[in-house]
């Protein structure tokens, strides 16, 4: 056996996916927790709290918003790593690659609470929770070519988990041209409607698999 | 079998909760690690240091109680979960919920501890410590329906547990009327308290239940 | 068997230690990578990039000492809890009171570079480390009266834990007289020794059980 | 047996380096993570939006520099640790120096984003990443001759995990002299080839040893 065969097989390829599913998880939990240190304490004489803290509501709301979208994202992660039962180089790359699109949240979500009504800001949070999505589908077609899922998980089961997949993603990219025609807060109504509408479309597909 | 009962078999339930834990446990101790972040040294003159220190106090109060209070509350969750063995995509969704209301504490806090006298950020603080602990105690009372725990937990360690977690959620609530008609310092003075009178509520009821 | 006895034995008290470590890793880890939040890029012209570097030298300075002496505090954890195999709800308040002085070194230690040649924050600081190292003394001689170490750990192996623990938070307890009567400059001097100094006092204390 | 060998053997060396794994793992994503904190969302009218994000290309292209860096550092941390089967508190130490290194990348990053074509910026950040990755090769050196490794590692696996951990750090010490002769530009354009040569290298260093 050449040394580069005896370094993959002890070292760079593996059975176990814990490491790198509790490095997501570590990523992920912090991600989502560092989205509150951008909303910033009022500095306003007492008399006007109430009212500092109704006009920081956009900012409440796209916090809320990143933290569900995200932990939705993230229950999609556990999902798919309770098939994957293997890892290579390149699954771990994939992986990263997503982790460092979910990094940049607490800056996108910030951008949207500031500029919640313009389209830009809506254009970039579209984009990047698209970007999430897709790569974590390209991490399960990738993990599902390499063999690295489970044996008992058929095609069926792996088609399944993919479109599932899809709904989330798919909204936020929809909600860019949505944007573009009918303004950043049409577009923004179609996020709120994100959780929900990916419900029924699972439950619909759910229901033309049975 | 249909794929979508494959797939709940294979990846949407399960029975080892310890990723669900460990995204919980690092949320919790992300959040309550922030919230120092909200404390920012004072930038004065030397001889100016004690008195800013000492004008800091409610900062320093509101950053301890919080810790405390997310620690008795963290201590909540691990005991549920010594006894929680499975887990469904509902429980997840739950767990995500409070996860939300904990990872806002830092501005809570913070708002706490620059407006404490203000019975605006009483009431905001006083709802998010009850949200927490109301959402910990839907999580348990599902996870019982669902058949999901231990069964070795019998019923009356259902209740015990239950009742348990309602000391210090039930104080924080009573505060805001507190604070209503009270003003923001006697309610504050209830929280203080919130810990021994946690402590003696169990006392009592583990008396009656002997 | 009563209801409380039942919750004790299934729920509150147990002899896996693996959460509550896992748990106490992800505060010490935060609160030393947090260090460098308070850590600000100089706003300057590039021509006196240079000499705002220099000027931080102190705020690195106590960065790098944070780091290093919580450091050495996890290794001591780490070195406990292999040998404590059990916990009890005590175990764990007494834990999380060590974790709450560990989560206010970001201020502390920002408190310290911005101010190291004041007494108070070498009073504050010195205080801080000292308050760390004794309840995590406190925390061994607790597991070991309530035997929730592990049978092999000799009445001599238990002294030898502990007195070793003692000197980190022995050196920054005594550097608070020193700071009182020789100044800020000779306490922190103190300190920078406490790590080479520590590593000999366990080297006298090894030699004299060998 | 003496109380200190007992305690040694009990106590001060072992086995499982999961917790000493678990916490380095916690370290870098929290180091990844917090480098989003330092990009601040511009407080600009509405219509200079674009321009001002435009204008954060650096900061964003420092933060993207830095995740992938360290996201490469990390799982050069991950396969040797798939080698290392027990540890030392030497060891430790070694790995403790390596994180407080990567601690410092979210001050480092912005450092560069803020003052990326001035050369002082250019030497910090590289030395900062070649100093991350020596001290990772330290570690892999001190786990062979210590015996800390797997039986499996032969000494070609061991030198060619060494070579491989060479490639990165290499390029940035190499880009300190380029920065000085070059330029800061020419020495960044160095840091976004690493990547691609660092994988040729690989593939040239397989070839040979095949």
């Amino acid at each position: 056996m050449t040394t580069y065969k005896k370094y993959r097989q002890l070292i760079s390829t593996g059975g176990s996916t814990e490491r790198l599913v509790f490095f997501s998880d570590a990523v992920f939990a912090i991600a989502m927790t560092l989205l509150v240190v951008e909303l910033k304490v009022p500095q306003v004489p007492h008399e006007e709290l109430g009212a500092a803290l109704v006009e920081m509501i956009p900012e409440f709301g796209s916090f809320v918003l990143s933290f569900v979208v995200v932990g939705m994202i993230w229950m999609s992660h556990h999902r798919k790593f309770r098939a994957i039962t293997g890892y290579t180089q390149t699954l771990i790359r994939i992986n990263l690659l997503m982790l460092l699109v979910v990094a940049s949240l607490p800056f996108t979500t910030s951008l949207l609470g500031r500029y919640g009504d313009d389209r830009l800001s809506v254009y970039v949070y579209g984009a990047t929770i698209a970007a999430i999505g897709f790569l974590m589908s390209a991490l399960w077609i990738y993990a599902w070519h390499k063999k690295l899922v489970s044996p008992e998980v058929t095609v069926d089961v792996f088609r399944y988990v993919l479109v599932q997949s899809f709904s989330i993603p798919g909204i936020f990219l929809l909600s860019i041209p949505v944007a573009v025609f009918a303004g950043a807060t049409v577009a923004e109504i179609t996020w709120i409607a994100a959780v929900p509408v990916s419900l029924i479309i699972n439950r619909i597909y759910r229901a033309t698999t049975a």
